[in-house]
């Protein structure tokens, strides 16, 4: 053995050791009990789509065995569906920072949920223009070059709609952000960014962006599709007006589950949004013919939820029934440490190039490589049971859901990744067909 | 027995012979096997939402447990999840008359399924208004004063966007849509009106409304609820330009089952929508900063799809899969003149007054009759395990879903009836707590 692969194997071994002893003193290690997991998968995707909580398989049987298929219409009260929305909202909220309470006061709610994040950013622009255009004279929204794409879209589909006149997009880089908002100032309607980068991880400041936009008389617009139910958001504290999340990614809701929208309550009574369903009126079973918003956050319900979908997501939501959102952050900045520092420590792992912010700190519960075959390196690393996820043009991005993944599997990730890189297995024809992914 | 008494007997004698008759020649009985139906309930509330079918439920297991369990991620393409939309698309067409073969010639589609109809609704609305504003010469939507409210309170919601002047709602009453569509003439933008009445059942002439509608040179949205998969539509043949449909009454989908969009071929090129998410992208996977719709009916979707929901909901139109649109039409019309014949020829109904049209041509498959205590009677009528709705201020409505009903439920429905109404069981207080009903 020479001194390098010597030293190749120490490392390796301390590694393992290390998420032995880390496993013993994880917190919330006991989370995991609550999925059901595949075997022989370690599950590096939860921020694309979550793993499946035993309780949310339990209530997708429930809800369609027993309250659709015996109790049919009568459920929508014997099983509170027509509460579902606003219940599954106040399980959201104290995992952003909203403070409510919908039992004893339904007028406090600031989180809902409905419909897509696409679907609500469009409510929510709409929102801000109505709150915030001050008679014409504030006309922009600012947003970064590197945004999802779904939220620049929203924003393009609205011109279209009402004119880029009314609504033009400026975008910058990520890190021009506070010089630009300093730059448009009262022209600036809304900043409307993702909080956590979809490919980078990267962590908008969030508490100086807000502040920042509003001593320009800005609103701001949070996308937390990566921010829900991996770190700590606080909304209410740093008085964020609006934010949109997306259900099915650290909030284990199932492929597609509702999104949720925050408003922050000093707002509801003077916004409108237009896509006024009947589910938003304020007595939709009047069927009235005037449209008459609700007062508090059901303004944002459109059309009839879907149940079934947003039963799954509300029992999913119960995995964080005993769980601070602190914990759950200690854990996620711990599990991308570990693996960050164990492709540092291989030799075999040199041909990735990090893609992350360096800090725990300063990035989600994800890390971003970049690599010339990223595409089927991912699909090498997948047909080996570690299931990562590819992102144009050259990311392999990994996600680390803190509420099922354990140090050992960090470790044992890392070990096939190194096996893939050797043997190039990631060379293979069958792996560089391209299939969408998502 | 007094003579009375005596021709009473008779006559329900006839019917309940009448009704085993009609059970043994009914060519679409069997289908009633697909579905797992409550014990001791009849169900006449699949107007509201439709019952179970089996291949729904195991569908709904697969997706849980398996799809999205044991797969995860790997279903989008695995178990097709990216294609449900077209997929599901493609199942309603028939039911509604477009013709389209997603899986030979993509290009062809017409239908998908996406969002609740609300929202469908709004994109609808504004692909109107982006073909047929004529440079602001056309103004006007013309609907009726009794649509179903989220339809009116869509273009209520457009107006605070875009302004009333740019969509100025004309309402007018059921019987007035032909002579209002002649005094608007080239001021209409479209004509945007529920096939089939909510409350009374009444069908507008489709095809009479659509060629005077387009004799101005204006387009028209049908909203298809109370309509796909109960009767015949024809949209292609009569050149409808755009719909929306439910897909939780009669596809029964359920509880809240996402709805579907058809939009004419002709009006894909050069039509805009504004929810334009990720997922109505030409190449979503691409992930480009700016957007670039689908050429095709894809341009309708917007964000993630709700994948349990529409899946159970492909699963469910199974029923349709071996009977023509037609055929079931055929039941539904026996179906409606047998309970209202049944309700003319028993003395303890006569406190029912009939509100829907008289003839089973004239309305789709449900009845409303109206009484001073509807709510009770309704909730009586519940306790009784005969399910039907109330619609305020004072409709009780009996929905005819022909997939799962005999004639032999509306014999014992109607008995039921009678008793309730004898005993003036709606009387008694706890039937008259009002509660939220869909």
């Amino acid at each position: 053995m020479s001194e390098n692969s010597k030293s190749q194997h120490a490392s390796t071994q301390s590694h393992a050791a290390s998420a032995i002893a880390r496993d013993q003193q994880d917190a919330i290690a006991h989370l995991r009990d609550h999925y059901e997991l595949p075997e022989d998968t370690i599950y590096l995707d939860g921020n694309s789509l979550g793993a499946l909580p035993k309780a949310a398989k339990k209530r997708a049987l429930e809800v369609v065995e027993t309250q659709w298929g015996k109790d049919l219409i009568t459920s929508w009260n014997k099983h509170a569906w027509i509460d579902l929305p606003m219940n599954v909202g106040d399980r959201i909220a104290p995992l952003i920072g909203a403070k409510q309470d919908v039992k004893n006061d339904p007028a406090s709610a600031q989180v809902i949920c409905c419909d897509s994040i696409s679907v609500n950013l469009f409510k929510l622009l709409c929102a801000a223009l109505s709150l915030n255009s001050d008679d014409g004279k504030r006309t922009k929204i600012l947003s970064q070059c590197d945004n999802f794409p779904t939220d620049l879209y929203t924003v393009e589909g609205l011109q279209a709609l009402i004119g880029s006149g009314k609504c033009e997009l400026v975008l910058c880089e990520e890190e021009e952000i506070e010089q630009k908002i300093e730059e448009l100032g009262d022209s600036l309607i809304t900043v409307m960014l993702t909080h956590v980068n979809f490919r980078s991880g990267y962590i908008h400041n969030l508490p100086k962006i807000t502040e920042l936009a509003h001593q320009h008389g800005a609103l701001v617009i949070w996308d937390l599709a990566h921010s829900a139910g991996v770190l700590p958001v606080n909304v209410d504290e740093h008085k964020v007006d609006f934010a949109v999340g997306c259900g099915y990614k650290y909030l284990n809701g199932g492929p597609g589950a509702p999104a949720f929208v925050y408003a922050a309550k000093r707002h509801h009574a003077k916004l409108q949004q237009p896509l006024s369903g009947w589910m938003g009126h304020a007595k939709p079973f009047d069927f009235a013919v005037e449209y008459q918003a609700d007062s508090g956050i059901k303004q944002f319900l459109s059309g009839t939820p879907s149940v079934i979908s947003m039963s799954v997501l509300d029992a999913a939501l119960s995995v964080f029934d005993d769980v601070s959102i602190q914990q759950v952050r200690d854990k996620s900045m711990a599990l991308t440490s570990f693996f960050q520092q164990a492709v540092e420590d291989a030799d075999d792992l040199k041909g990735l190039k990090f893609a992350s912010p360096a800090l725990p700190e300063q990035r989600g519960s994800q890390l971003a490589y970049t690599h010339d075959k990223a595409y089927a390196l991912c699909q090498a690393l997948i047909s080996k049971g570690i299931v990562a996820d590819f992102r144009a043009p050259d990311i392999i991005r990994f996600g680390f859901s803190p509420t099922y993944l354990s140090f050992q599997d960090i470790f044992q990730s890392i070990e096939t990744l190194k096996q893939v890189m050797r043997d190039k297995t990631y060379e293979l024809p069958e792996f560089n067909r391209k299939q969408a992914v998502t």
